[in-house]
């Protein structure tokens, strides 16, 4: 990791664990619409679910590049319709607060002191999918010490596209070789090793919960392989 | 200013003191190139004069959007040569580490303590002209505790330009009255103002020296007016 000047993250299940925070809000807004049956678990799978196939419009070019909580409006009326739910039948305030607990989301424990202990040698900041004022509220909520708010809104672009990660290098005012990027996904460490960024994996072993099958060991020679953000802190020599 | 919870501030003269830190580091840079004649502070201010008409021509549209490390390179190389030194004859790495004496300007003394106390209550970001990578430079050196890094780059659009002020309110969720422009500049807070932005002034009467003839008060009735960042806390409950 010699040269880098600047750790980049990935936020949803490498910071935070979404699964939980959003079944956490699911719960209750359900049990008001009569559907106390459903798994709120299994709510935020299903509307998670939805997440890559909305960008998939944007990096294609059929639709311009379309901020995450839109995305994510669009797709819980979509999950409530498929739950049997007619989201129009729904206040808007309470659509918009259900929509909002992406922006509420908790930070796995070893977050917030790894990331206070590589704030003071690197530059921070998530390069995540997550808009400005989703990752800016979480992060003022969780007390995430970022440097500044990078991704995907401010680089005009969402991963894996490769402008994701080379406009916000660009922004750092770094080569791509200057920036490490910090994921619990192999798939986007791929893509930026692709476009020359530094690899560091962090498994998040329950982030699809008790049964997660995906990504859990990492599956390339990646630069730092950690156990979580204090180990990645230590072996940084933070 | 009931209902803001976000307060932006201007940088160049609101935050930081530019013409000492500027003068700080031309004044060796001179001296080397056998110009130790020639007044730093003068220097500062006839580099800084190019400012604006360096803007104009991306405002105008004559030219696309720039950011600012490179339109200060343009005018340091300009200001050279309008002092008898050839840019041309003076290594890269030297004139690119003047030129980011920009990322290292200081703060007044009041401004830490301020947006420290401000930041228990509102979201604090800069909204101003420089690029991020200048921005997070300057704040990682400075310990400016911005929780997130906007303005010109991330806007698109250098102030006083409408879409500086709105895109700005729109990136952080809220509407342009939740959003407050701090700033020691009446002219820059007209123009928030007529986005719908509240405006708080903080006067800088030292910020183009011991002469300074322009916006030692305030030219309209701001929703703050405030003597420094720290009185600007007080006046606001923080």
């Amino acid at each position: 990791m010699e040269g880098v000047r600047a750790l980049v993250f990935d936020v949803f299940g490498t910071v935070v664990d979404w699964r939980e925070g959003i079944a956490r809000e699911a719960a209750p807004f359900l049990a008001r619409h009569g559907r106390a049956d459903l798994d709120p678990r299994a709510f935020a799978d299903a509307w998670r679910a939805r997440y890559q196939p909305a960008m998939e419009e944007c990096r294609s070019g059929r639709r311009p590049f379309t901020r995450l909580d839109v995305l994510h409006r669009e797709n819980l009326e979509a999950v409530l319709r498929a739950h049997g739910l007619d989201p129009a039948g729904i206040a808007e305030a309470e659509l918009d607060a259900l929509n909002r607990a992406w922006h509420r989301l908790d930070p796995w424990p070893d977050v917030v002191p790894g990331l206070t202990r590589l704030k003071a040698r690197y530059v921070i900041a998530p390069l995540s999918n997550g808009n400005v004022a989703l990752l800016l509220n979480m992060a003022k909520r969780a007390g995430l010490p970022w440097d500044a708010i990078l991704g995907a809104e401010v680089a005009q672009a969402y991963k894996p596209q490769p402008e994701a990660y080379l406009r916000t290098a660009d922004i750092l005012g770094l080569a791509p070789g200057q920036v490490a990027l910090v994921a619990a996904h192999n798939g986007d460490l791929k893509a930026a090793r692709a476009c020359g960024l530094r690899t560091a994996f962090v498994p998040r072993p329950r982030e699809h919960g008790p049964g997660q099958t995906s990504d859990l060991a990492p599956a390339e020679a990646w630069d730092v392989i950690a156990r979580d953000f204090e180990d990645l802190a230590a072996r940084l020599g933070c």
